[in-house]
């Protein structure tokens, strides 16, 4: 008997569960496959001998659709890192030990950088031990877009079409009055502007998208945004501005410990302000105008009700990507999207070795930045346009989009 | 020359330019209206003159189409009150005079409560002063559901969508952990909570949808949400609560003000907090688990990428029907929505007198909340269903919806 077990891991997103249809389906018509198993909440779920059965869950095309339409792991996830394998190697054992017991001779793990870690040391333990019928493949995931190894990160284009619609319908809602007013929208992103610079495709029919926007790579300098926010207050009323969660001074300090509030409450507990809200505070104080903040929180990342059909469709070929990978003897590596051509917008899907991956980050290049540092290129543009394309053909019911909970 | 005004007043809405568009097509279409005029900025833009010609702006069927599908006033809002009558006829008569010079007949305001006072004060000057050659007319509005006089407002189906939507995918988004947490959603409204109990539609599919909801018409009890926290944190690990931005205690305090923070920042400035932010502090004070917040802010009002099919229908009816009524002379009335049946949904498109509907307010009946106060009854329900069916077809350019701007 030969199963695959497929697992999910880190920050849900609108199409995690594209990949897990795609590594289903890749399994069940490849004839190699006996069990198809899923692990609940990710690599815990396999020390817990926490296993789903697919086959019974999920059967057939029209349940594989919804799968891939549904939002956040529906496996479940966690935030569980491996010990170094120099250092202690009974969690490898002990994983080997599961996999033996129930005939798992294909693992695939469907996650970001820290999942791509878990299969980079996975697959090293079992290349060490000379085990060669265990095969441990990655599947990238992020709505961070900021792996290594892949042109675009599947989930990215959902979280980024999302991000695009939602700037045009703020910026809509916010023209209405002929009063000076600023909004500031926080955009998820530590270290990478990806999902940020997504805004600028607000702009993508010619209406009018955010007036201003910040990345975490740039350096943020507040005189220097209040100085663009007072001069786009002068061209028009309002002045939406496109923020990351993480925009940090030229010393690496993040805005909401350098502008911190030392604000405490009644309980005497430090406020944790997020970005947004201390620009808004900000603004406030020195500007004076109308000002709020706006933070896209989980909608962005859960959105698959308007999630981008190519997203989807991409992140479904990548399953299979890692399902053959793994299913031809592959070891130790990260199914991945290599980008042909922009227009027209064509891809390949291959592989790359997971150790280029893990652990690693790709930031937005500092050239695709205007050179004021509040606006992004037209290279960057070009990159971001064709990954929001297409409306996933969504399956509603009741007047909300159906989904598959599978536990 | 017999020429019609159209504006629009208020906070925007996903549906308040279909209404729009139904006004542009009942002109349009009935042969008795020479110039079709928009005002800028709703009454504002009335004494300012600054009208747009719509018959430039908006021509054919396609054009309204994607007018329809447009979020937030495309002719501009405003919050301006008139006068009262007996202390000021001022305002009135230049109105006339502006009427007069423009030689409009026919004046629709689309708007919420505070705009069906100016269509009540308008038309009651231009009876006193025997005028009977301008028709004033009222066409409803308002994601908060509160208008006296109709079944329900064109722009609330369209929010409640977004909100059952976003409700189902931030809950399938939280059971990935395993973790104790909370996460406390906070809806628009101050006074009403339909939009909140909009969020128990989230589990029309029979998936799981908010734990706990409290609306703004039930007297809110700190202590009491504290003990339903805690027992649905017995049973489950991620506990979704709804709330109505207006939570209100026994004595009529806001919580935001009865457990306020007292926090000033290092400007001096008290902190202003919502709803959400003083229970999550509180929790994470009282129960100690991972807590956070969101507010839904702009994007429930203006997600017009996810509009409700019978919402967009519904607001070009009333906007068609607020023309008629204009046409055929009557004044003071506003268009509404009689409803005949929940299952099948069936409904007729009729006018009330709008005294009956300005500076009045229509809340959520005690009846439809549940005894224990933290959620809704089948009968709201059943009222809320028919109104977030059907997916309103949107038109995408270049991976986003394309909106028409008139100004």
């Amino acid at each position: 008997m030969k199963n695959l077990l497929v697992a999910q891991s880190g920050g849900p997103t609108a199409a995690i569960n594209a990949t897990l249809a795609g590594v289903i389906a890749g399994a069940y018509t490849s004839g190699k496959v006996d069990k198809v198993l899923g692990a609940v909440n990710g690599i815990q779920g396999v020390f817990a001998e926490n296993f789903i059965d697919l086959r019974e869950k999920v059967s057939g095309a029209e349940q594989l659709d919804l799968l891939a339409q549904t939002p956040a792991a529906a496996l479940g996830s966690c935030r569980f890192k491996l010990k170094d394998l120099e250092k202690d190697q009974e969690q490898f054992e002990e994983i080997v030990r599961i996999f033996r017991k129930h005939e798992i001779s294909y693992f695939i793990y469907i996650g970001g950088n820290d999942s791509m870690d878990t299969v980079d040391k996975l697959s090293a333990y079992c290349a060490g031990k000379g085990i060669d019928d265990i095969f441990v493949v990655g599947a990238p995931k992020t709505i961070d877009n900021d792996l290594m190894g892949t042109d675009h990160c599947p989930g990215f284009g959902s979280a980024a079409k999302y991000i695009a619609a939602t700037f045009s319908e703020i910026e809509r809602d916010c023209h209405v009055y002929n009063t000076k007013a600023v909004t500031i929208v926080e955009v998820m992103g530590r270290n990478a502007g990806w999902l940020t610079a997504a805004s600028a495709l607000a702009r993508g029919n010619g209406e009018p998208g955010p007036a201003l926007i910040y990345l975490c790579e740039t350096a943020f300098d507040t005189e220097r945004f209040l100085s663009d926010v007072r001069a786009k207050l002068e061209e028009q009323d309002a002045v939406v501005v496109a923020i990351s969660e993480g925009i940090r001074n030229k010393d690496g300090a993040y805005i909401s410990e350098e502008v911190q509030s030392g604000a405490v409450d009644n309980f005497g507990h430090s406020y944790i302000s997020g970005s947004g809200k201390v620009l808004e505070n900000l603004v406030r104080e020195k500007i004076g105008c109308k000002v709020r903040s706006i933070e896209l929180n989980l909608m962005q990342r859960c959105a698959g009700h308007i999630a981008s059909a190519v997203d989807i469709q991409e992140s479904r070929m990548l399953g299979m990507t890692a399902c053959q990978c793994a299913l031809e003897g592959r070891n130790a590596v990260m199914a991945a999207i290599i980008r042909k051509s922009d227009e027209p917008y064509e891809v390949e899907f291959a592989s790359v070795p997971v150790s280029e991956v893990s652990n690693r980050e790709k930031k937005v290049p500092a050239e695709w930045v205007n050179e004021a540092g509040n606006d992004v290129t037209e290279e960057l543009l070009s990159y971001l346009r064709p990954l929001i394309r297409g409306e996933n053909a969504v399956r509603y019911e009741n007047g909300i989009p159906k989904h598959l909970v599978l536990y």
